[in-house]
Formats: structure tokens, sequence, C-alpha cells
């Protein structure tokens, strides 16, 4: 899948260096440091977050869910009238679609993701279902969009950010509109005051700052589900659109970091590697580690999940044959059977790359001090 | 101030690209994204962090923070023991040294900050003074020595994150051992379950995760106060240590942006510019603006501070005149007559550089819809 340099279509680069537009993007967002493996749950502020816009300032007492389009009825709730409904609490993973898109060669210009775009939340909300149902959706509605409060510009177009669900998905089990994360309400930059939750979707389907519900007779045609989040090797494809997560296995880098590099330097003696899998698909079934860059693997223990889409603990204790340099991998397989493959998976928008994780660590000669 | 890129020192680039190594190191830390100047207190997750090596996991049971070194009686502490004392809220603005590295030529090789690294938080804890007097910190004391548990290897030396205070600075009114952020814990990468506060001075002062505080007889010769923080024009220099914040003003970016490159889109019809301006050497006294790219400029309405070492509001009624583009610029000068210079401060590790903001802007033919 990966394409040779010769040809470099158009919004990618062959260059290894980050453009001045990528780091924009770099410096506004932000990822896990992957050590925040470690916990069960991310601590609020090492959740990942991409913004394509501004974050909105809402005023909640202002604000309201209006739920429109092909409907019986339509509706528009405050805060407090969604907080009077059933109320569930769920953990789920959160993965940005192009996370790993740093890795790719040649490199499709948006947000420079290497790996770090993850986090697994305790989302609170109301289910989406019911209210779908209340308001009468038709049944000829196709979709439902879902509109943020948030606006910008996005090649080209002026757009608040919208993305639709087909319907089957809407009126699914596990959607949420959610109002807190880690038991407070969403911070401003996760979507304050309401958030659609999608679990087992890539989160670009969980709309922040969410106002407006729209159920449509027809395919929605917006930016995002257009232009952006499809699967395509040239832009004149139409593609398949991005929906769940592929597998995924990440480790907290063991021993100590450089600084600069990020090398990891360990004691020679045995270390126990750690980190999380997760898949949009299943749960995760097998994790294998290797140490050899991928020549030989090794089933590591493996949780079984908190939740249907949280993430799920990995470990596996490791020891050093030798002081020497090593590349150490992971890779994940779910109940589906899909696994993560060993070479990039190449698109034009650089979406679901899942290539194992490569972290390179030297032993030292000495034990631990 | 600024080199030519004719002769490039070592630890600098004058490629506009951005590394690799950079680039695993603004994936890991993170900025505040401009707009949320328009929050009077950072919410957690937007201030910005930047960790030297990892986020260390602390168990609160077991830590214990260690007074020692040239004092009368060593102390052993718990986070209990500290709860107990005399507490103080503070709310505090916090910049990175580093803030605004990224746009220096040549561009020194570190975390490549645009301008974003800075937050305003509210700080609760209790006074070092009273703890060191306490310890009866010895008249031969020349510094006080911060150890974090944060581990790891910079500059080919393995370290703890330590930084030194001089003792007149350690004694002083504002240093706080911090337990709290916007009320809540301090967040994992802020330095739970201890920070060491030290208001008006750049973050590195701050250390994190604080395990051990110790008065030293001699000046302290460790990396981060002899190696690193230091205004050098030449690797072989002693140079000045960085300390108190220079004043800066920041503008939160107007209308709305395009994805990829961030470029302002303004209607025209008048615009209401704000922001925020602090500096550590005492308050702001003037911020000005200017529409032009800083040929003319005019003053700002300024809000006094919440506390001492708060940032400050700040805002101006501008009417573009004719639709177009435009370079909105602003600059903070504090009571002290120290101001935001037009050109860049360069310095071998590119610290305190507080050339202007210059946020592009066009504004359109249309009024807002």
């Amino acid at each position: 899948m990966q394409r040779s340099t010769g040809t470099v279509p158009a919004g990618t680069t062959a260059s290894d260096q980050i453009s001045r537009e990528e780091l924009q993007l770099a410096t506004r967002n932000h990822g896990m440091p992957l050590e925040a493996l470690r916990f069960s749950v991310t601590p609020l502020g090492l959740h990942y977050v991409l913004i394509h816009y501004d974050i909105p300032v809402v005023d909640p007492a202002a604000w309201r869910l209006e739920v429109d389009g092909s409907v019986d009825r339509e509706l528009s709730l405050s805060l407090d009238d969604l907080r009077r409904r059933p109320t569930v609490t769920r953990t789920v993973v959160m993965e940005c679609a192009g996370n790993g898109r740093a890795r790719l060669s040649p490199r499709p210009i948006s947000q420079p993701w290497l790996l770090e775009a993850v986090g697994n939340a305790v989302w609170t909300g109301t289910p989406l279902r019911p209210l779908l149902e209340e308001a009468g959706i038709s049944d000829r509605a196709v979709e439902v969009v879902f509109t943020g409060l948030d606006r910008g510009v996005e090649g080209g177009i002026e757009q608040r950010y919208q993305r639709s669900l087909p319907v089957e998905e809407a009126l699914g089990d596990d959607p949420l509109l959610a109002w807190a994360m880690n038991g407070e309400p969403i911070a401003p930059q996760h979507g304050y005051p309401l958030r659609l939750l999608v679990p087992g979707w890539y989160g670009m389907a969980s709309v922040k700052w969410l106002g407006r519900i729209t159920a449509v007779h027809l395919p929605f045609d917006g930016y995002q589900n257009v232009m952006a989040y499809r699967y395509r090797q040239d832009p004149g494809e139409v593609g398949e659109p991005v929906s769940r997560i592929v597998p995924r296995s990440l480790m907290a880098p063991p021993g100590i970091p450089d600084f600069l590099s990020r090398r990891r330097l360990l004691p020679m003696e045995p270390c126990r590697l750690e980190g999380r899998a997760w898949s949009g698909w299943g749960p995760v079934t097998l994790v294998e580690v290797s140490s050899d860059g991928g020549r030989g693997w090794t089933a590591a223990e493996l949780e079984p999940p908190d939740a249907p889409y949280s993430w799920q603990h990995w470990s596996l204790e490791w020891t050093p044959p030798a002081p020497g340099d090593y590349e150490l991998c992971c890779r994940a397989t779910d109940a589906t059977g899909r696994t993560q493959p060993t070479d990039p998976q190449w698109n034009l928008g650089g979406y679901a790359d899942n290539q194992v994780q490569r972290v390179e660590v030297t032993v030292g000669e000495g034990e631990s001090g």
C-alpha cells in the first residue's frame, strides 16, 4: 500500500520535515504522552484533542439542542432537560482517524500525529435513540446529521463542523449525548456543554459542541462526510467512508527517555512491558510482542475490557538477552480476526494507519541504580 | 539580535521545516490554543505543559517531601502534613521560557513552541518560606535545590529534573508548594502530587513532582541551571540565568480560521480585539495594538490584574477601513518600562523571545451572516 515518493499526490509531501502549517496544528491540538497508557482511565488534559476550527465559548444558559428535519415533532432541549432524562455512564476509548499520519510517506498534510491521538475516558450522558424516537424520526430518514457550534473554512468551504451517521447507527444501542467526562462537565476543548459520543468509531463521528440533530431523506453531502474522512488513493475517487476503529495496541515506552531523541534507556534486568489495546469492531483477543522488530512474536497477558468499548491492558515480562539496541513492537488482533499489519496502510487522508508501533530501546551494561 | 543564517550554531537549524525530533516533542507537550485567551482562568487541559522526561506515576500514600542539606532539622513530610499547614490560593500566569522559539531563525532545536506556551491557573498550597524557616536553613546556604521525581537523559547526562533558586528568592513572599490547580488535585502532567510554584518566573523554576528540597553552600551546578536555561550567544559563554518572565501580550485571533493555514477571516464590520498581557517584573501598564504590522499603534483598554501575578485582560474595538489583508499586532509595557520589541531576541536556547505577535487576517466584502 505504501506509495513510492516518485509520485507525490496533491495534499501530501515526500519531505521528512514538518511544515509550518503542520506545526501550527501540532501546537494547538495534542496527543496523549504514551507513558499515560499506564492510567486505566486517561486523566483530564491527557486525552487527545483535535479541533478543526476554534474552541467556541458557549453560554450554557442560552444553549439549546435542536432536533429537526424529518421528524414528527421538533424538539428544543436545555441542558437541564437532557440531564432529567435516563443517564448512563460508559468507559470508551477514542482515537483520531488520523492517528499515525505523520509516519506515512508521502505524508498527507494535516494534523501530524505520530501515535498518541488516543484516550480512554468515562463519559456520562443520555442515550440518543430514545430521543430520536421521541421526536418521531421518519421511516424515510436515511441519515442523521449532527451539527457543532464551531465554525471555520476547510477545503475552501465555510462551514460549521457537521457529520452524519447512517440512521441504523444513530438508532443503535451505543450513541450517547454526553455532558460529563471523567465525572466533570465536559471541558471546553472536548465539546462543552454537549458532545455526541459514538463508541467504536473514530473521533470524527463524536461531534463536539453539539447544537443540532437533523434527520435527512438523502445521504448528507457535507464536507466532513464527502470530502474528508474517506479512504481514497486518488483525489478523483469517491472512496469508502471512515467509520469504526481498526485494532491497535500501544506500549508505554519502558525505561527512561533521552529528552530530545526520546530514545529509551533500560538497565540490564527483567522489565515488564505494558500497554493498552483496542478495536471498534470487537474485543481484542490477542496481543503479541516482538523484541526484534517484528520477526519473532510472543503472546502477552491480556485483560478483558472493563466495558464493551474500553481499551484493554496487556503486559509481558521481557528479559533482555544482552546489552545492546532492540526494536520493541506490539500488535493486536480482535474477535473479528482484524489485526495490525507490519507495513503502512497508505491513503490520501492518512486515515486508520494501524501499522505496528516500534519502540527503539538501548539496554545498558548495568542494572538499575 | 537576529543571526544571519550564514553561521548556524550547533544545536540550531536554518531550516523552516521542523525535524522529526522536534515533532516528537510537539506531539507530547502542548500549548494553549490562543482562543482560550478568552477564559480568565485557563481551564484544565488547556494550560500549557512541558515535560522534559516522562510523567511519573506517583503513589500519594508512599510519597514524602524531604527537606535536607544545610538545615538544622531535616524534615520528611506527607501530603497530609503539608495540607495541615497554612494554605493560600493564588492566580498565577505561567509561561515556558522557550515560548516563541519556533519563530526564531536559526531555530534552536528543542520543543518548537510558536506562541501558545502559557496558562493562567489558580494554585493552592502552602508558602515555602515558613517551611524553610522551620527546618532552620543555615546562614551559609546560598541556594535551595528542588528535585523532581522525573528522570531522564539530557545533554548526555542522566538526571532527575533539578533546579535551584537563590536563597533570597526561596525565602521571598511568593514561592508556594502547591497541591491543587483550579481547585482540583494537580493533574499528573502538571506535577501531582506536589509542585513548586515560583510566581513571576518562567515555568522551568516551578519544579513538578517535587520530592526533595536541599539547601546548599555553593551555587548549584546541575544541568538545568548551568547548561540549559541561560542566555548565551555562543556555547562557550557562561551567560546569565533565565529567571523572570519578560512582558508579553497575546491576542485571541479574531474571526474564524482556515483549518490548515489558520489564517483568520473577518466580516467587514467593527470587531472587538481582545487578549491578555503579563510580565514577571511588575504589572503591565500599557497594551498597544497595531493593524498595520507595527507601524502605527493605539492604546487598548487594559484591566488591572486580579492578583499580583495573574495576567491582565485588554481589548480594543477595531473597525477595518476596507476589505483586504491586515497584520494585527499587540505589545505590552510593564511598570518597570520593559516592553516587547518588534524584532526577535535571539539566543542559543531560544529563551524569552518576546517579539510582538503577528496575526494575519483577511477582511471580506460582506458583513457577518
